[in-house]
């Protein structure tokens, strides 16, 4: 297995003195939260960001854990070859100009130069671990945001996903475990990386974006092994005629047939994210709900058309419209006005209060024929205050899954923020809520949690 | 046809001194920017907000055009009384407890009182007009923004739809003409309703959610007819048995069979959302892009796995993947690093400045195999600068379509924005870029403008 996230030295080969290099964001990203050891590799400058620079990675003595390398592509080979006398354990290559435009020649030179060291790229943007601080992506945080703790961890074999899952992650205010770009993949491919994360403490739930597959038999084995003990969700890009030959240029890497992955997802009982969203969408809500017993599916609302778009979801997507007991809807009556349909969906009216949602909530949850809550909130009305916030989260202690769907401007994305940073998944249409919520069920029934 | 967008005069029976309450905040929001006479009816209260307020609207000696009316249901069919004898145009009822919970009775006697006056309601958000900037809507600008000038208008069965989507449309940057909401609609309907925007010059598009139609035959005249003249986009929810019963208990609608709607929209040449971001989606496109001549699409990225995903797209949806001409594919051979793939899709490379993203799009543009553009970009990379917008904007002189693919925090939004704002609409995934583009392109083709 790689050894890259307790990397307790890291060698920057590229670092750069011109703010607009990457080898310069990397060094400054790598200084910012990183408590080991950086040593910037540039054979032209004394000092950068007020550290010593060394000619090259044999002109330091101290120990080597991790080499990160971005230099371009004819001098890689020979940097590795610097690497491995040194001792390093392993490389990640950021540079580009291998596989993906048919040069491999140099690729062929670098496995050869290795020896035993093992390399992670070229063509990849690295890893960021939000616990270590090991941070190789080389975008400003004023242009990424970076995630803080949280169970979820991303492979991914396009640099793009994950730049923009982590932004996307941050500024929702999600967390992040771990995230790998495997890139081109020459050594540590994504099979190794789903066994690192499988056997990864922090991380609770694994996504996982392919192009394609370098050993199909052995990436079966590893994804069955690993859905078996945390959820992985996985997309599959390139899966038509078109979008085969589109990857070929991209990572150098053979696409093979969609129908193929989607059967070995299914049979690995990995969860097939068909869309890019759902890759986050699915990561949250594995990541903070519990699974729940049932497939029944409380919809409460103060939107209308909102919980019509829900039950419409629920129905297509094969989940139970769950029928409250007699005593739940009596209790709810009794306490709003006639006007609220006290069904499913539970309209509760566009004048619905914090405390009319409370009630409803807390009794709805309260009650053996749900199983899950979908709370469908309009947070542009005012009748309804900030405090529902705190009432969602307060809800949790029902343990069963809650998602809550709603979208905005600002207002509404700030509260959406709390939710999250409360470990409550939201989503912007009735659609993703619900395909997220048939996710983690189908996930549920495979651990015999429902069924 | 209903006279309520060049009202004169308004009238807010049941404003009201408290902040908490609809009454106040529709008052306010008139306040704000409508240039009319603003009258609060309250029999209760001499000023609300510096405002003279009358006893009853027969209280005041002025002519009133329009008047809306907050007051409890069972009050409702009186006022509407005194609303006529006033001489009153129109009326808008914001009230709730009618039709969608049985209590026709009471709309019955509002359909007397009324005499010619024309009713919008009951159980609806009214109306909000970007241009006379007569609002009704009972959310604070703290909660829901206001969109700015814009050539989208939207009727909607639900309240809920319409102050989500401008919200949306205010955050993104994107203006609205008029928001008409229909709610019980026991008067002026969705038909009607799609007339006057027909009519209306501010209107380029129309965006429709209904639940159910009044009179089948009629709306699908009208349909027919409007579609000609602009594009409709239409969502109908309550899809599933249990969606058409939830219809039933929201607006005391027959919500009929889907099938059914889904041919007349197709036969009437209205463009069809199914997903509830399809109706702001397409309306942007349609909104702010020229017709194409033809279906050839070519895609310029700096992030590999976002250029595949549109390729898959493209071939799923069957547009075409523009072929570059030859000549067109050396120029940028000859002014890129090697690794650039110049084909389509194009990608650029995560080193991608400003520069090598103008060559690509104005030589792209230039080629006459190209026939719409999608730049899918990753704006978390320093290399491309903020200046890529203004290439984008400048890019609108060749007048084809171009459609932007992005999504992020902060930095990534606010540049969405600014393209918003220039009129280049931004999507957050390939699949919704491309689902919009494939909308404008089968309307082309109605149009004659695809041959």
């Amino acid at each position: 297995m790689f050894n890259i996230f307790n990397a307790k030295s890291v060698a920057i080969i590229g670092a750069s003195r011109d703010p607009k290099k990457l080898g310069h964001v990397v060094l400054e990203n790598m200084l910012h939260g990183y408590k080991g050891a950086t040593y910037p590799i540039n054979p032209e400058a004394s000092f950068i960001l007020g550290k010593k620079c060394y000619q090259s990675i044999l002109s330091t003595d101290d120990k080597i854990d991790l080499a990160v390398v971005m230099t371009p592509a004819k001098t890689v080979p020979g940097i590795i070859g610097e690497c491995a006398r040194k001792g390093v354990k392993t490389a990640i290559i950021l540079s580009v100009g291998f596989g993906e435009i048919g040069n491999h020649k140099s690729e062929g030179l670098i496995m050869k130069a290795k020896k035993k060291m093992r390399i992670l790229g070229p063509n990849c943007i690295g890893v960021y671990d939000s616990y270590s601080k090991i941070d190789t992506i080389f975008t400003t945080p004023q242009r990424q945001g970076r995630p803080g703790h949280g169970g979820i961890s991303f492979i991914s074999q396009s640099g793009a996903f994950g730049a923009i899952l982590m932004d996307l992650l941050a500024s929702e205010g999600i967390g992040l475990a771990k995230f790998i770009s495997i890139g081109n993949r020459i050594d540590i491919d994504e099979s190794e990386a789903l066994e690192y994360l499988r056997n990864d403490n922090e991380t609770k739930t694994i996504a996982l974006y392919i192009e394609g597959v370098k050993n199909g038999r052995n990436f079966f084995n590893v994804l069955k092994k690993t859905a078996k003990q945390k959820p992985v969700i996985v997309m599959k890009a390139g899966r038509t005629g078109a979008g085969i030959e589109a990857v070929s240029s991209h990572t150098g890497t053979l696409a093979g047939h969609s129908k193929i992955f989607s059967a070995v997802f299914k049979q690995s009982h990995a969860i097939e994210a068909t869309k890019i969203e759902d890759l986050g969408d699915f990561s949250k809500i594995f990541a903070s709900q519990p699974f729940p017993k049932g497939k029944r599916v409380q919809i409460i609302t103060n939107g209308g058309g909102l919980g019509i778009l829900c039950i419409d979801e629920l129905e297509k997507k094969q989940l139970k419209i769950a029928k409250l007991a007699e005593k739940t809807i009596k209790h709810i009556e009794k306490n709003v006005p006639a006007y609220v349909s006290v069904s499913n969906p539970m309209d509760l009216s566009g004048d619905a209060t914090t405390e009319r949602f409370e009630l409803a909530i807390e009794t709805c949850l309260k009650d053996k024929n749900t199983d899950a809550l979908v709370i469908a909130i309009l947070l542009q009305i005012s009748a309804v205050q900030s405090n529902i916030v705190d009432v969602i989260i307060n809800a949790k202690k029902h343990k069963k899954p809650i998602v809550v769907c709603s979208i905005g401007g600002d207002f509404t994305t700030k509260h959406k923020k709390l939710l999250e940073q409360h470990d409550i998944p939201t989503y912007p249409t009735p659609q993703r809520a619900i395909k997220s919520l048939q996710a983690l069920m189908k996930y549920a029934e495979y651990k015999g949690v429902i069924k």
